[in-house]
């Protein structure tokens, strides 16, 4: 988005479902996305928050659900969304060192914003972005997630920008990448999108829409990084009505959509699918003894599957081709994949 | 029931809350147990069978989840209903080794009331009652599956009935037992019901109301099978709406109702508890793209969890109290707690 | 094996690695797979067996694990996997409404060669060959189990064979299909290979080596069985020394294999994954307080993990195109990929 | 310890096996507690550290497992804990709020201690002590866990100290208590520690040594706090050799324990088990293709789980009886079960 060239405007389609709008999680109604991005020398970090709604999350919780692909991750407040199914804060992605930070931000923006807190489930993601970025230097400070959240808007960028600034994926530079589908329910039209943090892969094993790309590349450019260690985070999100159990089911459908690149879920890797519904919204303070809700009739959701798939290969593929070559700590360099003829 | 005399004959009362009217998962209304019992010589097995209502389970599932507290067991149907969260056969205990006995003769049940089945998930429990029964000469025949079904009622037989007939439980005879709760929400009246299958522990562990009675036992009466291998099926039933994720906590709480009799889950034990809540049926085939559900209002569960956590204490110590002294292959003889003064 | 024509015979070359002398599970060293098929009429069903050595399994445990990727699915013994980390039964696969006969003759088998057993975890996959199979008639007798047993063998035929003769794949004949792979850590040679029970995945998603070949397919052929209802059982055996916690990881790992082919885990899927390691062998009965075992050095396990996802995809491969045209029940017709150029 | 009257001292002993030297943690060999306390005014909170060993955790990792027995709760760390079966880091126990200050202190400590590190797992245990404590002034800084490492030693203080110093449990004043037992396997003598951080339960429920006080205590005490919304936090240490998942079996026996002190594991409560074995220590280096290790054999577990369960029962009643009557914030005062002749 924001006049970046995306996947698409290379004449490559994924998959056979329809895009939404903005071809972005943002897509799903009332869901934002801000970037705060640290880009100079050897810092090459940021941060980026998604916001399932504009309210008061703690009082207006939305159904959450999470995936553990591969478990080489400190991702936080997966145990608690397991356990209750919801999700009570806005979603804040960084680099490994900073998720304390960002846990102590997450913390007292909720304070500020609620005078009855006493008890919070900060939900935060995280990849490791030391190959380009000073990591030991902690340089992200609590002010960089309160800009993220007040950043947030429908249309943001893509690539090398907030937690995505010095990320590696497949040894090309990832980051941030984003795709949606619409998936047409009884003659309702829903939406699914999703959101990743690429940094995870081999070349030699990157496709693009099935073609392995990332042979040839790997012919012509040496690839110093050898050892995958990275990880993805996916951030999923839909206004179909999904109880936790069903929202579980089709997180777990961005494994097809990683496999489809290339991706085999190395073991230094922290593969994290956070979910949300904004279909049916739980209220902090429930006064009746039973809740009407509504769910998806299940025989629809093999195409909830379908979407969750394409839009995650999708956005993998944007997270790669809006990013720009960027060299960081000790010089290392990792080039875009626009730099090459695709 | 059934003129046994139970452990509240006995003055003895677990927990605070109230009794449905029955003290038995059959006062969950709709619910149904029957039994099948092979009591012979060196022949001391059986099959229960729990049904959720009377209708046709495959077309009418009740919501189900299942929970292993310890996997050394047998029991089969689970991964289906972790991922459906549904239940969608009568529940059947038996044998550890009659357990496809079971499967098949559920199946043939099943494809005779339903001439669309070409799929089915059966759902069997089982522990092992080869300390008193011949269980290498694998008595349990399909019919009597069928049996157990047919012989379905609310006012049934506790003790050494059924699945029940050679289970040994804290050294002395144990089988099956059932208890119910009540439980209050906003004005109105829900049941929880247990049924177990008991047949763990040792002796000198056993607690009835936290008294520690089976050290006094333990002194006399030597116990001769010392290895704690046993196992205990937990069956609960509620009519209170709930999602499959409420459901699975709730019957996570029969666990410090298993530790009040004295348990510690032994190694060698499969200790399983499956649940399904009648309040929302679910159809199997559906038109809507969404369906209106109810679920608890989460504030309240705690009620539902000391519900079920009291039940299944006292649905142990009913197991316990109605068996009989038995004495079955190789001369075994285990003894009733109500030849004991308590 | 046996004279049929594999994937790699036309041309095709999936991934990287070396494969194994026959590229087939039973590469590993003891591995045996043994068929019996019902091929007649309406009857297109049948049994496969793999035997992760020759002795007394029960007394001879190979280290085990599962992993459910979509638990729409009847499989046995996960359970008692998952707490103690061993197999000590054949694993035998057959239809879905059949899993208890299985489970019947297993428990028989195992009881007839050791006398000492009065518990016993069978393991049985299935899949649900309705389509082609008169499932409903349950024609799998517990002979059959016995002769798969007995039939077991290095060199085994795929496709249409045992458990896979009613089977549907994409859209066209699936079933059995193996492949294996050559790991070297530290200059010693392991052996990873898969087997698959195919029967998952719509026409217009299959994928040959990452060529969108079931697109042009689907453009062609009517797939009247458009529901994706079907499951995939995944058995990976391996020689390498792994702890449960390291082959669990391992056997994740078939997830992209299957991904590569076109799959996205539909609802109406079984698909799960169970492995064995016969690196470390657990004696029944153990003397010493503790045993000294070997575990792999984790840093070596990514080549492991490609070479499950490499081996599971070719092992799909195979199943398909070492299947023949095989009309069933109702006159349904499924096509064997190797009547089209491929 | 360290002249405190603990629950032996009231001639109360709990269960059957013996204790360790302390009867505490920090009877396996190398095990160290510190602790940092914050007791001013309305400020009732504090640090409590574990050093599984004196070494660079990060290099000399320990077998680790985690437990969720309820997930309301925002423990750090558990992800990778779960993956890979290690734990490389002190564990660090602190209020709710503070889990990010914690988090980065860990981090900062760790990147202090070892100039290699770029990624890292820190792990980080909570519960709420917002009844006592100003949770909203986010007092905890980085410094007060510094201290509590520098403070490990083997004899420590229980009660209201360190994390424990805010904390209430069954409406008394709990905090840090601690019990080991000595398990005796083939001659050979291994321990098992438990610390607790204990948050939970109400009044009326709370048993010692199986004698209903809470009951009693209840009729004449006005419990204000009636929703019991507490938690516990279980640390399980050991010298036994045990595997992944062993150790995760072993951790999940602090559930009975937890049941015979009154709790039924309230909706409110995390309630999680972290458990390392320095049995085998991993190295972060390793060198060779496969690595041999101990692990107990598995026959002789139950002893293991026995002492687990004894021994989290005896550390809640001393995390009771070494607490002091405490006033904090809002003017609300919660009692000492000393001040009761028990």
């Amino acid at each position: 988005m924001k006049n970046q060239k995306r996947i698409r405007d290379f004449s490559i389609t994924i998959g056979e479902m329809k895009t939404g709008k903005y071809n972005s999680i943002t897509d799903v109604p009332g869901v934002k996305v801000g970037h705060s991005t640290l880009n100079e020398g050897d810092i090459k970090t940021g941060v980026t928050a998604i916001l399932p709604h504009d309210g008061n999350m703690f009082k207006k919780k939305v159904v959450g659900a999470c995936h553990v692909i591969n478990g080489f991750g400190k991702s936080i407040g997966l145990t608690q969304i397991k356990e209750l199914g919801n999700i009570e804060t806005p979603i804040v992605l960084t680099n490994t060192l900073s998720v304390g930070t960002a846990h102590k931000a997450l913390v007292k923006y909720m304070l500020s914003i609620d005078k009855d807190i006493k008890s919070l489930n900060p939900v935060v993601g995280e990849c490791n972005d030391g190959y380009l970025n000073d990591i030991r230097g902690l340089h992200i400070k609590e002010h960089h997630i309160f800009q993220a959240i007040e950043n947030a808007t429908v249309e943001f960028e893509e690539g090398n920008v907030g937690a995505g600034t010095g990320m590696v994926c497949y040894g090309l530079k990832g980051g941030i990448g984003t795709a949606s589908r619409i998936v047409n329910i009884e003659d309702e039209d829903y939406t699914v999108g999703v959101l990743v943090l690429s940094n995870f892969g081999l070349m030699k094993d990157l496709m693009i829409n099935r073609i392995p790309i990332g042979k040839k590349l790997a012919e012509h450019i040496e690839e110093k990084n050898k050892k995958d260690k990275g990880s993805i985070i996916l951030i999923v999100a839909t206004n179909i009505p999904l109880s936790y159990r069903q929202l579980k089911r089709v997180i777990k459908r961005t494994n097809p959509g990683i496999a489809r690149t290339g991706g085999f879920i190395s073991h230094g890797s922290g593969e994290i699918a956070i979910g949300f519904s904004t279909g049916n919204i739980i209220n902090h303070n429930r006064d009746k003894g039973t809740l009407d809700i509504k769910i998806l009739n299940e025989s629809y959701i093999n195409q909830v599957f379908r979407a969750t798939s394409e839009a995650t290969e999708e956005a993998i593929l944007n997270s790669l081709i809006c990013s720009n070559t960027t060299t960081g700590i000790d010089g290392n360099t990792v080039y875009s994949l626009s730099t090459f003829r695709i």
